[in-house]
């Protein structure tokens, strides 16, 4: 029975890539719940880049983790002890419970996963906050019509890869951008994608002309920099460019779009958006993900890599260093 | 009777701000029209930041102006030989008729001016393009709620100053940025705004957050650069950036902004517009710009310099040296 909590925690903001002394591993009493309470031990963590923009001060859509504080993550677990009504010892669940092997919780924000949709990495991927990402940021905000051309950045990343299917299970083009042979010969022959683009040894323009002779209807943009600099030269009237990210600039000082005045030439916007916002319709995309999984016209891809705590911080940099295919997870050592 | 033709061509592509040697002004003999065409003595021209972009190659919303052509311009002349059944001898029109003192036009694009409705300067400013492009790109791209704060850079300028006293007719706070103390003082005193900030004294970001505490709403950019990402990281929760220009931008390598990703912490939205889409609905445009004037709710302000055909490349540098204030006109002598 083990009777200390393990916590990774953020001591020092980060300059370009987070680095060893940027953490410290820490350990203290297990946790008991207080009135009102449940303890979560974390099974799976789910490890975004979006973590990276946490990491810095500043005004972003949730506070920065403070200096000291368990790094904060999305995660899966079990209830080992509770003091709260709605959550009974053994049931497995969805939250924000952070980089640490067992977690406090009030309840807030928390789910309970259904097992019979899948195992639960999959509730991390494509049918969590990954898919919901690429389900409402997608469809919502990029709103493609049938035989749109939907281009994608990040494409072999957990969001990206679903944003190509979901754009295909809708009637629009699938065209991908991602590092290395191997990731975009998988979003063709896996993933279902139209076309995949290299970014690594392609000559970016050249390929988007080549795939979307007609213009870019929508863009789908995880990572900024020459992937959006490049999508706005090739932009159709009116078209739309999603927000969700950008990886690409969360080490180094951020670069604008230089050209971003094609939105002019080509009547076109660019949106933000944040996937808490929706909250009250995760149920309506949850419906629809499971579907598409349970047809096959969804395929989710889990990437799992096992360790302990201690292996949150060079499991991170695996996101950055192109490691990745599909959803990046931390399975936890029991 | 004048017997020859002034025109100013484009013989160079400018780098950084036009210089005399990238013009040549040209004289040739009085143009005939030919069947269905008319000839029109251009006696205004509407001097335009956009002016800028047309001399650049590359994608846009117009083809660029080619070299040895004359260089594009609207303007408002009189009718002077016609052999066009809608178009009389004496009429007065307005028309993208050109830097040159006799146009031949086949009536495309052209409207005929109604002067009871105000002085042909007027059809140039608040009543013409300019108007209408503050107009649409406030109302139908900016979408201002009453008791919204809305923004405009360039804000002494032909569209800016429309923007702010659109936005104050509608209900909104009206904030403008502009380059002096007597702009800004122009702009609360008699254009109404109710604040100004001189961005060439003034801590912008500070201003800000004291003209808009609870953030911008809508952000109507005639000017881009620093204008641009002061207001990105002072955005309220959903708001509208509406890209009119980047005037700031149109002389240098283009910046892009290098915060743009608070569009994503904001759920903000950077949306394009190109005036000429909104052809058809001039006329609505028109009428409720005419309605303002006539009631004194919405004011004028033509800045007229008078001149030759070659006084044009000097008239277009006070558009980036800051001079004008309000709509700039070269009145051509007769």
């Amino acid at each position: 029975m083990t009777t200390s909590n393990t916590q990774c925690r953020l001591v020092a903001r980060p300059v370009g890539l987070p680095k060893a002394a940027d953490w410290e591993i820490t350990r203290e009493p297990l946790p008991e719940p207080g009135e009102g309470e449940f303890v979560v031990e974390v099974e799976y963590l789910s490890i975004d880049p979006a973590m990276r923009t946490w990491m810095n001060a500043g005004r972003s859509y949730v506070p920065p983790v403070g200096i000291g504080e368990v790094m904060r993550a999305l995660g899966i677990g079990h209830v080992t002890a509770t003091r709260h009504p709605g959550f009974a010892v053994g049931e497995q669940v969805s939250g924000v419970f952070g980089v640490q092997r067992y977690a406090v919780s009030d309840g807030d924000g928390v789910t309970k996963i259904d097992t019979a949709a899948g195992p639960a990495p999959l509730h991390l991927g494509a049918l969590g906050i990954s898919g919901l990402t690429a389900y409402f940021g997608l469809l919502d905000v990029g709103r493609p019509e049938p035989g749109d051309t939907v281009l994608v950045s990040g494409a072999a990343g957990s969001v990206g890869s679903v944003v190509g299917q979901i754009a295909r299970i809708n009637g629009a083009r699938a065209i991908g951008i991602a590092g290395g042979a191997d990731k975009c010969r998988w979003l063709v022959e896996e993933a279902g994608f139209d076309a995949a683009i290299d970014y690594k040894t392609a000559d970016l323009r050249a390929e988007l002309k080549a795939h979307a002779p007609n213009g870019i209807d929508v863009f789908f943009d995880n990572v900024g920099g020459a992937a959006l600099e490049a999508a706005l030269n090739r932009l159709a009237r009116g078209a739309r460019i999603v927000l969700s990210g950008a990886v690409s600039q969360y080490n180094d000082a951020p670069r604008g779009p230089a050209n971003y005045m094609q939105l002019l030439v080509a009547r076109a916007s660019m949106t933000g958006f944040v996937i808490f916002d929706y909250a009250e319709r995760y149920p309506e995309g949850v419906a629809h993900l499971s579907e598409w999984l349970r047809t096959g016209q969804l395929r989710s891809h889990e990437h799992i890599v096992r360790g302990g705590i201690e292996d949150f911080p060079a499991t991170l940099l695996e996101l950055f260093n192109g490691g990745n295919r599909g959803k990046l997870i931390l399975a936890l050592d029991p």
